[in-house]
């Protein structure tokens, strides 16, 4: 990977307004790469509320108004763009879809969530994403100039098995555009990250919306970035903000090195 | 599993003197059954200090002392006991290994750590286990009539797949012997227990020795358990002490049903 990947990580806020979630999406972008950072993302469904009343009404087929946004943007300012999600449509079909462009706005990784976010504490929240989402079926790695990159969505990270995969592909960063809620956010969004690091000695970061307290969603917020060894470099409170990270090829190295956890595997015996 | 399980995880201190190790020893399991508990459990290299240099002059083969005096103590109190771990020697071969008795004093399960220790960070630790021990093969889950407990040891840990076999094959409590130091402990031992747990949907407890600043190895201590929703039950400091904690089949059941993880993955596509 590149020596030092500054990354700009947008918590942006999210309204049922369309055009103006992409006009506040498209602010911060252009802020995070005025102050020097070249991997910008953004968080889990931020063109929509998240709530399964709205994903189908707002999804768009692949290369429409959206995805043109991102595109265009990443082109005009030569920076990568990790889109977030969004609900995706194809033939009939809803997905929560991650696109990432290259610098010149070509389309470089697309990934569906894979694991759909059902739930039903007792006494905290229900949510049924399988209800209008249907799943993706693969994980998703590419290869950039700032090194290799992987992305998954939210509830992907709740399974250690995919991004045990993307690390053996080669991934040294994985981003993940995600929005835990008041139950899972104080419970379990830290320590997540900070696994997913440190068992897989990447760099990675979780985007989250703002808290919106008004909408019919409370995302959790707390946009982070986490290092190999899985320690916190910066974590966001729950107001729209851009939270920016540092990621050090050598300190990526070093950790691999002195701890060589990817190398002592025993697959023959798992 | 049982309704209620009352762990006596038993944070012994360790000397160089093995019979009194053994007497230590001998007097927690003794105070913890009196208390109560019925899975009684030691911690990593207990009868020996964690040292390469001691490890095979202090090593016996099966059913030698240490293992006669564990299997003779499970059956005079009719509890389970998972012995920690202790080196073993067989065919001039030395390894790291747990064995459990039931309360009959019968061996139910036999681990040998399976991912040695070899760890050079800059700065911190140097300790190269695989230069006296050889690796185990295999994981580690017994059925009993307190549930299905799985063991694996110490750096063990570091690797999600065990777990997630283990978990797959029923284990509804991991028991973990285990030996952090002052490097690893501060920076990641609450972190695996509690990821392990969560991921896994287990109960959890990790048991090390006290913490001995004249001997060749600095233990973290924290002994602990954690729910299968991944908080924290109990956790000692670096002292000698018997930490307890109630494992409930009725969390167990509530946690897999509101949050159904280990149904919700999709090993086709990892």
């Amino acid at each position: 990977m590149k020596d030092i990947v500054k990354a700009g990580l947008c918590q942006v806020p999210v309204t049922d307004n369309k055009e103006k979630n992409i006009e506040e999406a498209g602010k911060m972008i252009r802020e995070a790469a005025a102050n020097g950072a070249e991997l910008i993302a953004l968080p889990e469904i931020w063109n929509c509320p998240y709530s399964t009343d709205y994903f189908e009404e707002y999804s768009e087929p692949e290369g429409a108004g959206t995805y043109s946004f991102l595109s265009e943007t990443a082109k005009e300012l030569g920076v990568y763009i990790v889109g977030g999600s969004i609900p995706e449509n194809e033939d009939g079909r809803v997905y929560n879809t991650s696109y990432s462009f290259d610098r010149a706005g070509k389309l470089i990784g697309k990934h569906r969530k894979a694991h759909l976010f059902d739930i039903d504490v007792e006494g905290g929240i229900r949510f049924m994403e399988s209800d209008v989402f249907t799943a993706g079926d693969s994980t998703t790695v590419f290869d950039t100039d700032l090194g290799k990159i992987g992305v998954a969505i939210c509830f992907d990270v709740r399974f250690p098995e995919p991004f045990r995969k993307m690390a053996l592909e080669g991934a040294e960063m994985i981003i993940l555009p995600a929005a835990f809620n008041m139950t899972t956010g104080p419970a379990h969004w830290e320590i997540s990250m900070r696994t997913r690091a440190m068992d897989n000695q990447v760099f990675f970061a979780a985007v989250s919306p703002a808290r919106d307290m008004e909408g019919p969603y409370q995302a959790w917020g707390h946009t982070c970035a986490v290092s190999p060894w899985g320690d916190v470099l910066t974590m966001a409170d729950e107001k729209p903000q851009i939270v920016y990270a540092e990621f050090s090829a050598a300190r990526l190295k070093e950790v691999r090195e002195q701890f060589p956890l990817l190398k002592s595997r025993r697959p023959e015996i798992y």
